[in-house]
């Protein structure tokens, strides 16, 4: 064949010591998950276009792969006025679209308030680049249910234990509520036409500094962009923070009220209120939040609540909120110790007796080890380092005049051959 | 909204207690493979759609979802012949052509005997019906780079043992060899055109008989059917079953001396010979098998060797062997015992102070139990029913008066209360 053999563009294979890492931290991040209350759920991969185009997935509906329908004619072909005529499903480009459509397909089932764990792929059809990737998993939690902020100091507490448990210090979140920044909009006169823009604007803080951020409120049409920035440190962090909801703008909101609470339930965690936090995704309604790495200049996850959403689907408003962990990017800061896990290699001459060599391989299984079989090769040396390299650590060989019994094993350690 | 909300046609949403159960038996599955020197990997959900309709997959690949090209244009629609002109992928409609992709593209980091764990969901645009899905899951062991036997005797005691792990006892494997069924064929003089239609009435016999096998046999033109099944008893089991291979046609084959030192190495298992197992795919090369579970109308899973198929991608012939577990027929079969799992559950009033109960959540939760934070609800009595229900096993009352101090709490069982 002339042309390499590789994946889907911008897709990866997982060889095994990758998947058995990868397995580890989510297994690690799911049990954190479980312990603090919440119940793993699964949907299919793809849903129905009509409800991923619903306008809920912001930016991100226009990168869903497309998935044609079935037993389609030529004449089918002819009568289409756009490609996605011919498509009546997609593959999901979040996990927040189908939890909405799980919940309103299962309500009746599920306890009056909810909590989902969802850990899965999810597929974008993003121009692939370094750290970017078309298929990535995404780790949710969800609270569907409870309108008291309880439900995001259950979340942000549960998402911390996570990046404790998985060893990835240092990590601080910050918070901020849609409702604060509407207020904020409001109280210095920018139009509701101007606000998205004026949000875009802000939410490039980190990119452009506040003096930038100015500058472009004010291009767009925000007169009074430099007084309404005055009082407000970008770059506070800890009580420094929270000192900024002491301003006139946001003093006197029930969200400030429900941020204050909120720090106060989560205790001793670095929680920093962050004016300028914005979040992309419209669907947001109340307190939002992102969790800051000290080294990297991309947040690790984020969430928020988005009381109308599950309405969308099933009718009657139900408030919802939960928070995202992108395991694509933590997965590299992730240190796990050691894996316990006792590998044997059994070494077998080519003329040994096969039903010996299953008989002997099956008692030191059920004597619990993982075993691995391997023809005695040639290169012995070569064979033994990348067994040692997979994690065996333990070798036994087995020949023509080898018994079916395993207690008669030369066993020798790999490190000390 | 006027429409019920449910999933994609023919694809399922699993609650927490059903996805709780699939993670446990796909787990159980998973270590017994491990064991048996089986590593884990992981492919994308997708492949090109020239590599999954390279005809490798047989009828399967007529039920791949295809997924469309991005960015299409009316023009590109305009242009397409067909209206597959328009997908470049495809949702894969099972594990085996992926990993052949996969061994292509990864062979030089891979052991040069690799044996592979892929557990994975699958999509097949099938019609609908009780037990059959659109997205499944299958549970694939595979052996690449042995030519010899033994890698059958690995995968069907690895398979073998995971049912048992499973607590699915009662099975047998029956075995067969495609040389064997070609050898057979070609005895009785069966044109090479007839072949294949000759092994699709073969394989019926379930269905309609021996008798029935003939007739069909007889109609496609095959002259000396009655003469071909002389000898041949479709119900033989144990020792029974393997005296066929005396038969003059199989009794000098080297399929025949493969399969009996097979069915030695494999020792206490229930192996059957089973001259009429075809096995539905045309890759097949050597030794074919299959879980029959006695009270079940269909097979569990199946497998065989198809050395043929990596050189289709690779371009170098490397043997190959696997075995696959049908999932979805398997999980209820499946006795596991209870999960032991200290489920607690806090049930606060509503105005208890946040801060406190987030703290006695936390201190309940870094003492090991699962916490289901709950509202004081008006009927106690069904909530504690549901929390019982999902395993809970103990409750205590969080109230404005409570401290943070977990220790003070006053637990009762959820049993006793």
């Amino acid at each position: 064949m002339a042309t390499a053999v590789t994946p889907p563009r911008g897709m990866r294979d997982f060889l095994p010591a990758e998947k058995a890492r990868r397995e580890r931290v989510l297994q690690r991040i799911r049990s954190v998950y479980r312990a603090h209350g919440f119940d793993e759920i699964e949907t299919p991969v793809v849903e129905d276009s009509a409800r991923l185009h619903a306008g809920l997935g912001g930016d991100n509906e226009k990168l869903a792969f497309a998935v044609m329908k079935r037993g389609l004619t030529t004449d089918a072909l002819a009568e289409a006025a756009t490609p996605l005529d011919l498509a009546d499903l997609g593959l999901r480009f979040d996990l927040t679209v189908p939890l909405a459509r799980f919940y309103a397909s299962n309500r009746g089932h599920l306890p009056s308030v909810f909590r989902a764990i969802q850990i899965a792929p999810v597929w974008r059809a993003e121009r692939p680049q370094k750290g970017r990737f078309r298929q990535f998993v995404q780790c949710d939690i969800d609270i569907i249910g409870e309108p008291g902020i309880i439900a995001e100091a259950e979340l942000i507490t549960a998402t911390a234990a996570a990046l404790d448990a998985l060893g990835v210090p240092g990590c601080s979140i910050r918070v901020n509520d849609r409702r604060l920044l509407m207020a904020w909009l409001a109280a210095f006169d920018v139009p509701e036409t101007l606000r998205p823009a004026a949000l875009i604007s802000m939410d490039k803080l980190d990119k452009i500094g506040l003096d930038g951020v100015v500058d472009e409120l004010l291009a767009i049409g925000v007169a009074r962009a430099a007084e309404m920035v005055e009082g407000v440190d970008s770059a506070a962090a800890g009580d420094q923070s929270w000192r900024m909801l002491d301003l006139p703008v946001f003093a006197d909101q029930p969200a400030t009220a429900d941020l204050r609470s909120l720090r106060a339930a989560v205790g001793a965690m670095p929680l920093v209120f962050d004016p300028f936090l914005v979040r992309g995704m419209g669907y947001y309604t109340g307190p939002i939040f992102e969790v800051a790495h000290p080294e990297l200049g991309y947040s690790l996850g984020g969430g928020g609540r988005y009381d109308g959403m599950i309405g969308r689907f099933l009718g009657t408003e139900v408030p919802a909120c939960g928070f995202s962990l992108g395991f694509e990017r933590l997965i590299d800061l992730v240190e796990l110790g050691d894996e316990l896990d006792d590998g044997a290699a059994l070494l077998y001459e080519r003329d040994a007796d096969l039903a010996t060599v299953m008989a002997v391989k099956n008692a030191v299984v059920a004597d619990g080890a993982r075993v691995r079989l391997l023809a005695r090769p040639k290169n012995m040396k070569s064979a033994l380092e990348q067994l040692e390299a997979e994690g065996f650590t333990r070798f036994a060989v087995i020949d023509r005049d080898s018994t079916a019994d395993a207690a008669t094993l030369d066993w020798r350690r790999l490190k000390d051959r």
